[in-house]
């Protein structure tokens, strides 16, 4: 699994940070499956299913069709799965609504490559409780995949000094979300992923990762750190 | 009533531009209840209510005792509300789990004094779905107190210009819930307040305000504005 903080970094195009590691990560990949629940400004789900799909393509690697009605056999037959980005609710409430969370949590754990960014990495952690995201529809579990003993909190971003607004920082709402949850929290920075095998969570890309970690002082960590260390 | 983006302004104590107009609100006051489930920074209900309370003294307004296990009595008895900021999501969780939020509208809907700063100007609008706060608690419904006819966004913030994070903007993120939601949502900077009166919703305070219809293009409103010509 490759759970990517961003899909775009600033001055680039969608993906473009991540085609090496998206090329190797499905190397011999035949049937990818796109899950673009979340939607991102709205996008319907087959025209950003055909955003990624021509991307996938310039790698030569095949992204199935969208369809409404037989996600849950292309999930069977996918080998290979990628969830975008968007509004976090959004996807988890329609993972719930048609019913998909088992079949994905299945689905990811017998090995098949995965790639998360942003909303879709979110997912693949103990709940959606550190997402950024507006609650822009209901969603009736904040559980999400639990595929690591974790949460993700993407697009971590530090306080801009001398800024003058009054509302919380990430450090503080995410130390709000530890008086009530007690897993480990990793703020992912923009360019920075998991890349998860077995049991080993490793810190990669540019960037160091900011952790919560329950009753201590938020600390970071840097690039090829194993996060199973922490947990 | 009287719904501020913020309880705090840059550089100011907690409340201190506020001063006046609770005054004002609360003038002949004896029983104001404060609600405090939204216990930012996870600071406790007893302390969070002193904090208001010796503030509303320096005015000569006396805010009732917290208490646990009386609360609907208090709400009951009281002649003046205010509930805290903090976090919507465990602010609105507490009001479904003690069930008060038929209480609360009823009161708040008699015509005694309301006074809202962030996530309690946040619920009085027709859902939290535009809260800008983490989901650190699972909420069994979005609907909130509904006394005015439309959204809140607090703390609004333009964008920066020149940042180089990729996370959405609030205006996106305000589009994207009006892909799946009609209501109007009016973007509250720091120091602005609605000032609410029967129908009458008047935008006060040094600020204009950033209001999204959906189906038109965002705009700004003038202090003095009456918001009930947009609903």
């Amino acid at each position: 699994m490759l759970l990517a903080s961003t899909s775009t970094i600033y001055g680039q195009k969608y993906l473009e940070y991540l085609l090496e590691d998206i090329k190797i990560l499905f190397s011999g990949c035949e049937k990818i499956i796109f899950i673009p629940y979340a939607q991102p400004s709205g996008i319907s789900h087959i025209e950003y299913t055909n955003k990624a799909k021509k991307v996938f393509e310039s790698l030569n690697l095949n992204i199935l069709d969208y369809t409404k009605d037989n996600i849950k056999e292309q999930l069977e037959i996918c080998d290979g799965i990628f969830t975008g980005g968007g509004n976090t609710f959004l996807l988890l409430n329609k993972l719930y609504e048609f019913n998909l969370i088992e079949d994905l949590r299945y689905k990811i754990n017998s090995g098949i490559p995965y790639l998360g960014t942003s909303a879709g990495t979110n997912i693949c952690g103990l709940s959606i409780g550190t997402t950024n995201d507006m609650p822009i529809i209901h969603v009736k579990s904040f559980e999400a995949l639990g595929i690591i003993d974790l949460n993700i909190n993407p697009h971590y971003i530090d306080q801009i000094e001398g800024i003058e607004h009054m509302g919380e920082s990430r450090k503080t709402r995410i130390n709000e979300f530890h008086n009530l949850n007690n897993q480990l929290v990793v703020g992912l920075r923009e360019g920075s992923s998991l890349s998860v095998m077995g049991n080993d969570i490793i810190l990669t890309g540019t960037k160091k990762a900011v952790i919560f970690k329950k009753g201590n002082k938020l600390f970071e960590i840097e690039t090829g750190f194993n996060l199973k260390n922490l947990i």
